[in-house]
């Protein structure tokens, strides 16, 4: 048997297959583009959340990474990341675990508040990196760009304080996956840019060590050189996913994952196959693809890449464990109950947070910081 | 402090908040509703997934529940729950768990496909019940109702099995969950009773134990007696939710569960406050309110039950951990950061899922199958 095929037969549940020679790939490529823009890489690990994973990353010269929870980052610290930045407003809530995260590694956090800053200004023990998040336009979190009177209150609690080091203006172009095409997204990336800039320009001479950071996987996935900030953060590009190919930010054989889900039951009479992969497989998360909702795109699995399966085979409805794959009748009798079928999930984060492990289609189990939510399987 | 204020002040990060009371008051009323009806009581487990609200059903006499994986029916035999009905199709890459698990248990399995109790009948080594799933109108598994051609083809490949018992049929009314009214929720049940009995009448005389088994939470909610069937399997009705709220099938004063989430930033000028929970714990489910999708609800938080804010302030949109809730600015003045909010999900099941711990609002832990996925929190 090849590899694959030992994969193949080892699967009895759900379970999240990563090609690690694609996702190596994707590294490689985001490493490289912001090598040659000199600009530092800080991805993100919410998409993998895996320690196996994270040492993948180290092969390319990454050293500081980007995620999106206290919990998440002493899962990392825990992981020998001795430089990490939360982008998460801080859970005041969590001050004990920041500052014994602070004691350990370099860490930064985000503040749009002046409020949370005077709190972290009293209960701060240990020296603390602090960005100031702005937002550039996707209006989630942040200072908007323009209000420099609260950017100014902002840097002045800051400067206040005894632990705090102001660090430099962050932002997450989230407007990015709202995008109708690849040029909207880059419209929008040199928009934000531009608005961080204004930032960077009127505060440089206050604070000449100040940085401005940028997220998302579209934009960084579209541009061959970037200019104009000096750290990038994207973090889906390591699996990517049928959003971000839907956004035009990737092709089919850039996305690293696919849920291999048994076959349960066949109704060729009514166009339709059910697998054992539903909602707490693939998150609820949905793409409309000819007017109709898609929650995932069937594929064959090849050693290299997966591919569409012809015509296409979407899911179409999701219960917590059922998913419902539309197939044409011809292709349905190539299946029976029993077998497997690979299915590209909409959104990988949410799966890949939701499934706990990976598999890699060559055999090796990789961690994951949720641990396992399949047991039995070994 | 009241055990309320001790719980809120335990909670760091989004925490699945149960009020044990008002599940227990669920659990007996539909307990009384299968006894006075003469109707056996199976509910459905895949919906709190946790071995300590397990023994809260055995206080009104429950014995026999219901599961939606192998995995969950291994996790409760475990937990000493001896007669089980996996209800999802045979997943055949399973047969050694499965064949594990009944030399311990009762255990009941569902098919549709002559292919895989063909398959069954030549691996399993115990005694196993099988019940014929049937297709009533909801058109996701099963054998439709009037396809007895299919129905004789599996009760001739059972008979020829030397392990498998035929239990009967079994249907789950999904198709209620689409319904615009709670008077055509009850039409939709009465017509899967009349056709569940069109087969019962049919197969009674070769089959005299056979039964017929009926799902769903929001026709027995709707329900002073069940006639016509000789088992219930609701599940939901234990949390309850939104969607069931949504539905007619529950009042708020019936939902047991709230996400308690630290608010981490507050936008008054915009009418949002963005807080700590996200597609991670809420699950990106979601409801239209107004034309507008909503994932959560928020209420107070009192020691009786869950009081929706005036005016309403709803979860409009989700990302990985960040939560948007759409409020009222005057309202918003009485948060800061750091306080929390209380959001009612839209799918219990599928946030419980998700949170993989349960906390009571008396401040008691309660076990999950999927074992705690917030490892900082003890």
């Amino acid at each position: 048997m090849t590899e694959t095929e030992t994969v193949v037969k080892s699967v009895q549940r759900p379970t999240l297959l990563v090609n690690e020679a694609i996702c190596r790939h994707n590294i490689e490529k985001m490493s490289a583009l912001a090598q040659r823009s000199g600009v530092t890489f800080r991805p993100h690990f919410k998409t993998h959340q895996s320690a196996s994973m994270g040492e993948w990353f180290r092969d390319y010269g990454v050293s500081s990474i980007t995620v999106s929870s206290v919990t998440m980052a002493r899962y990392f610290a825990g992981h020998h990341w001795k430089d990490i930045t939360v982008a998460f407003p801080v859970n005041l809530r969590e001050i004990k675990e920041i500052n014994t995260l602070a004691e350990k590694i370099h860490l930064n956090l985000l503040a749009d508040h002046p409020a949370v800053v005077r709190t972290l200004a009293g209960q701060m023990k240990q020296e603390t990196g602090i960005f100031i998040e702005v937002d550039t336009g996707y209006h989630r979190t942040g200072v908007h760009w323009e209000n420099t009177d609260l950017t100014d209150a902002l840097l002045e609690t800051i400067g206040k304080t005894g632990f705090l080091r102001f660090r430099g203006f962050l932002s997450h172009t989230g407007n990015t996956y709202s995008a109708s095409s690849p040029n909207e997204i880059m419209m929008l990336h040199r928009t934000a840019i531009e608005r961080m800039n204004f930032l960077k320009e009127r505060y440089l001479a206050s604070f000449p060590g100040l940085i401005v950071s940028l997220g998302d996987t579209p934009s960084f996935s579209l541009t061959d050189t970037v200019r104009g900030i000096d750290e990038m953060r994207p973090g889906n590009f390591v699996f990517y996913d049928l959003m971000q190919q839907n956004l035009g930010a990737c092709s089919y054989k850039d996305i690293a994952v696919a849920v291999a889900c048994p076959v349960v039951a066949t109704y060729p009479g009514r166009n339709e196959l059910v697998v054992y992969g539903g909602a707490i497989h693939f998150s609820k998360e949905y793409l409309m693809r000819d007017k109709q909702k898609i929650y995932g795109l069937a594929v064959r699995f090849t050693e290299k890449e997966w591919v569409p399966l012809e015509p296409a085979a979407s899911l179409t409805a999701l219960s917590q464990e059922h998913g419902i794959l539309h197939m044409d009748a011809r292709q349905i009798a190539a299946f029976q109950p029993g077998d497997l079928i690979y299915v590209l999930p909409v959104h990988s984060c949410l799966s890949a947070n939701l499934m706990g492990r990976h598999l890699t289609t060559t055999g090796e189990e990789l961690v994951h910081m949720n641990g396992s939510q399949d047991p039995l399987q070994s």
